[in-house]
C-alpha cells in the first residue's frame, strides 16, 4: 500500500497512444507536449490504421525543428499494442470504436421509429450498440496493461467513456485508469459568460470558476459553483429565466444553427428550472439522457435551439481533417497534459474525472463509474466526497446508472437477451416491444455486419 | 438494546385497530381471533367513521356468546385516536385514505390521457396521489404512537403499503412497525397449482412452499423457490412456457373475466420468460410497475387476461358488504395472527413483511422499505439477508425505490413541483410534458377537492 | 442466481468427512446418521491416518446389521482428498491441525512468561500458533472443494473456527461454507436450568430457548433471551447477581473440578454485570477473549471455578478413546444432521453459525466470519440481521475481529512479522516486547518443528 | 443542498472566539488576522475569565495603530456566549476544558500505579478524564451554535479534539465544524529537514510536501509522501534506519531534554520499522496510543528520547505568558486563516482536518470523526478519500476509535460504568481490575471536586 512501484522520470517519460493515428485528439495532445517544459520523453503511438499513426509520428517528430515547441518528444509508430505498452507510464486510449458505417446504423436507424439522437454514442439504442462493440476491446485493453505496464496510469477519452472505464476496472481491477471530458469545461465557460453578461465581470477564466461535480459522464450536475467569494447559483437562476425562451449562445462559438456542436442552452436552463440543479454538458448529451422531451422530433430539437449530429457531416468532417497535415500549435485547452504533471508530482491538480464510485458520490452503487472531482498528484488520483444528488435528479441518473450496468454485463457475457432489456429501458424508448425488438435486431446485426475487418 | 420494555401479557392484549370500522380486513382479523385460544384480551376499535366502528364492536362482542368461536375479546368503539392506542401491546392500520370520489379520480382520470390502471392505489398517476393524501395521515399515526404507545407493534395493510411504512419510520424512528401483504401468498399458491398440474402433486399448502422473497410491495421476485427436496424453478420454466399463450386460471378463483381480482397469470410468465425470475405479486400489480407492455390499452389488457378494476365496481361492492352484518367464523388466510403470537414469543415465524431495508436487499438503498422473509420471534422482527436482484430486475425496481422516495419528500414537504416530477418518471406516464402536466394538476386539484371533511 | 445447481438425491446422498478418523466429531455424526430415516447415502472418510479411516468406516458398516440403527449409509475410506470429494453433496471439515506436541507449545510455553490459556486454540499466542498452521490446510481444502465438488456444502468444526471459514472464503470466494460450534448450545441449556432454578420451570429444551446470536465464535453474545412469553434477560440478571459468588453448576455437567470441560459459569456472570449481555460460550472460552483478568495465574482461574484444559489431559483422553471400538448409538446433540436435511429441503432450520458477514452483524466489518443466526433451508443459508453489540462490547470483540485479520494475512502471506504483530495486540499479551519477540520466536520454531511429517 | 445560506462578506466578517481570552492560540490568531489584507471585520471574544478576553480585546484594537499591521479588525469582549455568536460566520473554540488542578490529576495520579502519559489530554486515563469533562461544554457550545449562528463554520483547536468535534456533530447534526492541529504539519517538517539530511535538498517548505493523512487525531498516518516526483518513502526507509537509535533532532526545535514538546523521532522511526508507515504526530502523542511500549516508566521514556510533560510545567509556562502584554505580529504557521479564506472562497485549499467519517476513511466506521485531507473552497469541506491503514495500523487505530465511542457515550449519558468500561480499555492500562477501579474512582472524584465554579 505505502509502496509505490511508479517511478518515471519527468525528464524520460514513455506515453503510449492507442488510437495515435486520430487528427483530433492525438494532435492536441501532441501540441500540448510541444509546449511543455517540464517534462520529456517519448511518445509510442498505436493504431489499427499503422499508416495514420506513422502520419503523426512524422509530424510529432518534425516539431523537434520547431523553435516554438521547446518541448521535446520523440515519436515513434508501433506495430502492436505489446510494443506500444512496454514500459509505457501513461497510456492514452482515444479511439473510434468501430467505423461511420456502423455510426450510422447507431444514430440514424432509430429515426425510423421516431427515435431522435443528437449524438447517439453515450445511451440510447446508438450508445447501447456502441458499447456492446467497444467493450471487448476495452477487455482486451485491460489485458493487455495487465501484461505490459501494470503500473502505468491510463487516460480514456473514448466514448462510451463510462462504460470504457467501467470494463478497464472489471477486467483488471489493479488498474490506475480514469477518463476525462470536457464537457463540465464547456459548462465551466458559460458561467464564466454569464458573469460578464449578468454582472460586467469580464474575462473570468473556466478555471476561476469553483464547482461541485457530481453525476455519470455527459449527464454531470454543478449543485454548487463559486467565483470568489460570489456565490453563483443564485446568479444562474436569474440568468435562466432571463434566456429561457431565447437561449444564451456563447459567441465565439458560432450560432447554434451553424455548429454541430453549439447550442443555445436552453435545455440546460429547463432542466436547472425544473431541478435546481446546473446540468454540465452541451444540450446534445444531455437531451439524450432525458425522456424525449427534448429529442421528440427535428421540430422539438430546432426548438429548444440545438442541434442532430448526423454521421454524414462526421464524415465529410473527417474527410476535412484527412486534408490537413499540421500540427496547430496552440494549446489544446484540455487538461491531459495538467494530469500527467499531476501524476508525475509536478503541481497537484483539483479537477473533474471518472472513475468507479467509492463513496464520493454517497447516492450511486458503489463500482459505479461517476464523474465527480478528484486530486491528483504524485502517482494517486483520490476522488472528493460529492454528497448525493436531490431525490428527483438522483432518480434521472440512477435508471442510468442501472442501465450500464446491464450493458456491461450483456457485453461481457455476449449476452443479446440482456442487452435488448437495456434497450427498452432506455428512456428514449417508447415505442411497442415488438417494434423495440425489431429495430434491436436490425440495429445488432447491422453492427456486426459492417464491422471493420 | 438487550433491555426489552414490552411484556404483554398474552392472555390481557389490548390491541387497537386503526379503520376499525372495515368491512373487509377487521372483519377477518375479528374472524381470526376468535378462533384463537391462546391469546385473548380487548380490541379497541377507532374510525373516522365511529358509526361503522360501533357496529364492528356490537358485532365483535356478539361472538363471546357464540360456541364456534373459543378467542374471547372485548370490543370497544373509542371517540379518539389516543384513546384507542393509549396501551396497546399492537396497532393494526387498514384505513382507506379518502373516499371513492377521489379514487375515481386517481384510477380513471388518468385514462382520458390513454393511461391505463388495473389498481391504481401504489404507482402510477392514482399510486402518487393516493399516496399524497396518505402520508399526512400515517405522520399523524405515526406522531400518536410515539406518545401514547411508543413500544406497542404497529401492522399496516393500508396502500401504497411501502409509503405508509416509510413515512411510519421517517416520522418516528423508534417506531416497530412493518406492512404486511398477502400478494406473495397468492403467488406461492400458484406454486403449489403448479404442482398438481405439472408434477400431479396434490394438497400442498402455500406455507410448504419455501421462497426467498425479493423487490417491494406489489412487486416482489422470488429468485428461489422449493417444495422438500424440489427446486421449483426449473419446473416453472416448463409451467410458463406450457401457459405462456393461454394462462393458466386457478379453479376456486373463479374465470379472470368474471372477476375483479383474478389473472390468468400471463404477465407472470411473461416476465419469467423476460427475467428468468418468479414476479411475486397478482399481474393487476404487477403491469402497472412496468411501462405500458400490459397496459397499453383496454384490449391489451384483456389479452393478456386480467381486468381493470373500476371504482364504479368497488363502490357497488361495498354497497353489497355495508348489508352484510355478521363475522364469517373462518380463518382469513391471513397471518396478522400468527405474527401478533410470533411477537408475544408463542410460535416464532418465517414470513414476508415490509420494512426498512438495513441490508437484507442487498442492491436497493438503506432505508427503501422493501419486502423479504423475516423472522419473527418475542418482541423482535429480523430480516434475513435476501441477496441482490439480478441486473435488469434491479433496473426495474430501483426506479420505482427512487420514485418512491421523491413522493415522500414532496408529500412531507407539500412540494407540488417534485411530486410532478416523480409524476413525469412514472413508467406509466408517456404522454408530453404539457399534456401530463395538464393531467398533474386536475388530478390534484380533484383530490383536494373532494377530500372528506 | 436463481439458478440452483445442486440438487443431491434425500435417499442418495453422498458425504465427504475429511478427518475421517476422529473418535470425536465422526463417530458423533455416524450415530446421528445412524438414527436418522429421511436420508441415506453413503459416507467418504478421508484422514492423514488412513488406518483411523478404516476402522471407522468398519464401525460405520457394522451399523448396517444394528436393528436399532434405521438409517442405512455405506462408508468407504478413501485413500485421497480428491476420491472422498469427487462428486460430494456434502463435505464435513473436522481435523486436528498438526499434533499434541505442537498443542503442548501452544498452551503451555506461553506459561513461562506468566500467559496462561485455558484451551489455546482460538486466540491468544496459542490460538494465533494453531491458525498459523491451520490456515495453509484451509487453503488446500478450498481448492480441492473448487475443483472437485464446487456446488457441495462444507460444514466445518476445526478450529481456529472463524479463521478456518474464513480461508475458505478468502481462497474460494464461490464456496458454500459455514462453521458450527456447540457452544450457544450449552449458554441455552444454562438458561434452561436457570429457569427450573428461578421460576420452577422444569424440562425445558434448549431448542425452545430463542436467543439472538451476536459476535465471533468463542465470544458469542445474546442480546435477547425468551423461553414463550418469558423475557429471559431481567431473569438472568437476577440469576447473575444470585450466583455471582458461588457459581452455578449445572447437575449432570458433573463438578467444575473435576471435569476439563465444566465451570461454575462465574465468567458468564461477571460479563453479564459489567456490560448487560449474556456471554453464550463456555468460560474456559470466554476467558482468553479478555484481557487476563480471569486468567492472571492459576490461582485466580480456580477462583472464578473453571479449569486449564492440559495437553497432557487431552493425550490421556485421547488414549483412551483410542480403546473405545465402538459407535455409541445415541444422538449427539449437534445440529449438523439437522443442518444437512434442512439443506437438503426437509425441514428449515433457524440456528446459529459462523459465516462471512453481509450485515447481519451491523458493526463488524463486511466480510469477517462472525456467528449469528441464520436460516437454513434447500441449498440456501441465509443470516438474519442481528443488529449491532453495545460500544463496550463491540470494543471487545472489534480487537479480535482486527487480530484474526492480520492473523489471516500473515499465515497467507507467510509473514512472520505481520504475525507477530498479531501476537503483541492480543490481550492476553501484555509482557515487554523483547519478551514478546523471544516467546513469538520460540513458539514458531517449535510448531515448525514438531510438525507432522 | 444547492442553496448555500452563507454569504459572508470578505470585508465585514464577523468572527466569534470561544476561549478569547487565551494567551496561546488567540493571540496566534491575531497575528494572522493583522497580517492579512484580503478580508476584514470583527473578533467577538468570549472567555469565562471575562478579562483575559478584555485584555486581548485591548491588545487587538491596539494592533489599529500598528503600522506593521495591514489586516484592520475591530475586537470586542462579549459578556455571554449568546452575544458572541450572534450573527457569527466564524467561530473558534479553544479552550482549556476545566483547569490545571484537575489536569494534574489527570496527568499525574495514575503514575501512581505505573502508567506514565506523556501529554494525558487524549487518551489514556487522563484523556478520558478530559472528555468527560469537556464534551458536555460542547453540548452546550453546538446547541448555542444552533440557535444562534446555525450557519457558520466552526473551528476547534481544543482537546480531545475527536471528542470534540463528534459531539459537536453528534449534538447538532447540522453544523459545519471540524477539528485543526498542526502535529501533521511538524511531521511534514520532519520530511522537509529528512530530504536536507538525506538528499542535500535544502529550504523545502512543509506545504511542498505532499502526503496523504489517514487515522485519527494524534495518532495519525502517512501511507504516501512526495516532493515534486520523489518518492519519500523509500527516503523515510533509509533516513529511519539511519537514525533509529540516536535519533535525529531539527536544530531548531531544541533538544529535546530541554524542551517540553521537542522529541527525537525515536518512537516515529520504531514505529516505521515495525509498520511501514509514518506516523505524523509528535512522539509524545504516538507514545500514548500504543501499549505502554514507550511509556514504561521514565527510564524507558527518557531513552526514547521524548519527555513527559508535566503540569508543574504548563502552570509556570502559563504564569510567564501572562506577563507579556503583547502580540507577537509573526505567521503563526497555523492554517486557521487559511481555511477561513478558502472558506469564504478566496483561495481553494487541500489541507488536513478532523471531520466524521463519510467514507474517506475507508476501514473505519462511518461517523467517527477521523483525519484525512480536505479540499476546503467557499462554504464546502469535502474530504477525499484516503483508503484504509494496513491490517496492523488499523488494528490499532481501532482500538482508540471504540473506546472514543465508549468515552462519547458515556459522557453524554454520564454513565461512569460504560466510562469505566473505556478506561480498563485502554492500552496504556494494563492494571488489576481492582486497582484500575480504585484509580478510576480517585480520578473521577477528583476531576468533579476540583471542577471550577
Amino acid at each position: 500500500m505505502s509502496a509505490s512501484t511508479w517511478h518515471p522520470d519527468p525528464r524520460n517519460l514513455k506515453i503510449a497512444y492507442i488510437g495515435g493515428g486520430s487528427r483530433g485528439w492525438a494532435r492536441g495532445l501532441m501540441a500540448d507536449l510541444a509546449l511543455e517544459t517540464d517534462i520529456a520523453g517519448r511518445v509510442a503511438l498505436y493504431d489499427l490504421n499503422p499508416q495514420a499513426a506513422q502520419v503523426n509520428a512524422d509530424l510529432g517528430n518534425a516539431l523537434a525543428d520547431n523553435p516554438q515547441a521547446p518541448g521535446k518528444w520523440v515519436y515513434t509508430a508501433e506495430a502492436s499494442l505489446e510494443a506500444a505498452l512496454k514500459g509505457a507510464d501513461f497510456v492514452f486510449v482515444s479511439i473510434l470504436p468501430g467505423n461511420f458505417d456502423q455510426m450510422e446504423i447507431d444514430v440514424h436507424a432509430p429515426e425510423q421509429y421516431g427515435i431522435y439522437q443528437s449524438v447517439g454514442d453515450t445511451v440510447g439504442p446508438g450508445g447501447l450498440m456502441r458499447a456492446w462493440r467497444t467493450i471487448p476491446m476495452f477487455v482486451e485493453v485491460a489485458r493487455a496493461v495487465e501484461k505490459h505496464c501494470p503500473h502505468a496510469w491510463v487516460i480514456n477519452y473514448t466514448n462510451p467513456l463510462t462504460l470504457c472505464v467501467r470494463t478497464l476496472y472489471e477486467t483488471f481491477p489493479g488498474i490506475k485508469a480514469f477518463g476525462c471530458c470536457h464537457e463540465v469545461f464547456g459548462t465551466q465557460t458559460v458561467l464564466a459568460h454569464m458573469l460578464a453578461d449578468m454582472r460586467g465581470i469580464q474575462g473570468v477564466h473556466r478555471r476561476e470558476i469553483q464547482v461541485n461535480v457530481l453525476g455519470i459522464n455527459h449527464f454531470t450536475w454543478f449543485d454548487r459553483a463559486s467565483y470568489g467569494s460570489l456565490d453563483l447559483m443564485p446568479i444562474y437562476r436569474e440568468f435562466a429565466e432571463k434566456y429561457r425562451k431565447t437561449g444564451f449562445e456563447i459567441p465565439e462559438e458560432g450560432h447554434w444553427a451553424n455548429s454541430t456542436f453549439a447550442s443555445a442552452n436552453r435545455v440546460k436552463f429547463d432542466l436547472f428550472l425544473r431541478y435546481g440543479l446546473i446540468a454540465a454538458a452541451g444540450d446534445r448529451h444531455l437531451a439524450e439522457f432525458m425522456p424525449p422531451w427534448y429529442l421528440k422530433d427535428p421540430q422539438t430539437v430546432k426548438a429548444w435551439k440545438f442541434g442532430l449530429t448526423t454521421v454524414a457531416w462526421r464524415k465529410k468532417d473527417l474527410a476535412e481533417k484527412l486534408q490537413r497535415n499540421n500540427v496547430n500549435l496552440k494549446s489544446s485547452g484540455e487538461e491531459g497534459i495538467l494530469q500527467l504533471k499531476a501524476l508525475v508530482g509536478l503541481t497537484p491538480l483539483v479537477t473533474n474525472t471518472n472513475v468507479p464510485n467509492q463513496g464520493q458520490a454517497a447516492d450511486l452503487p458503489r463500482g459505479a463509474v461517476v464523474e465527480t472531482n478528484v486530486v491528483i498528484s504524485r502517482d494517486s488520483l483520490q476522488p472528493l466526497m460529492a454528497g448525493s444528488l436531490p431525490p428527483a435528479v438522483h432518480a434521472l441518473v440512477s435508471r442510468h446508472v442501472d442501465n450500464q450496468e446491464m450493458v456491461l454485463r450483456a457485453s461481457l457475457a455476449r449476452d443479446e437477451e440482456l442487452l435488448f432489456q437495456a434497450f427498452v429501458q432506455d428512456p428514449l424508448v417508447r415505442i411497442g416491444l415488438d417494434e423495440a425488438h425489431t429495430l434491436f435486431t436490425y440495429m445488432l446485426s447491422e453492427t456486426t455486419k459492417r464491422a471493420p475487418r
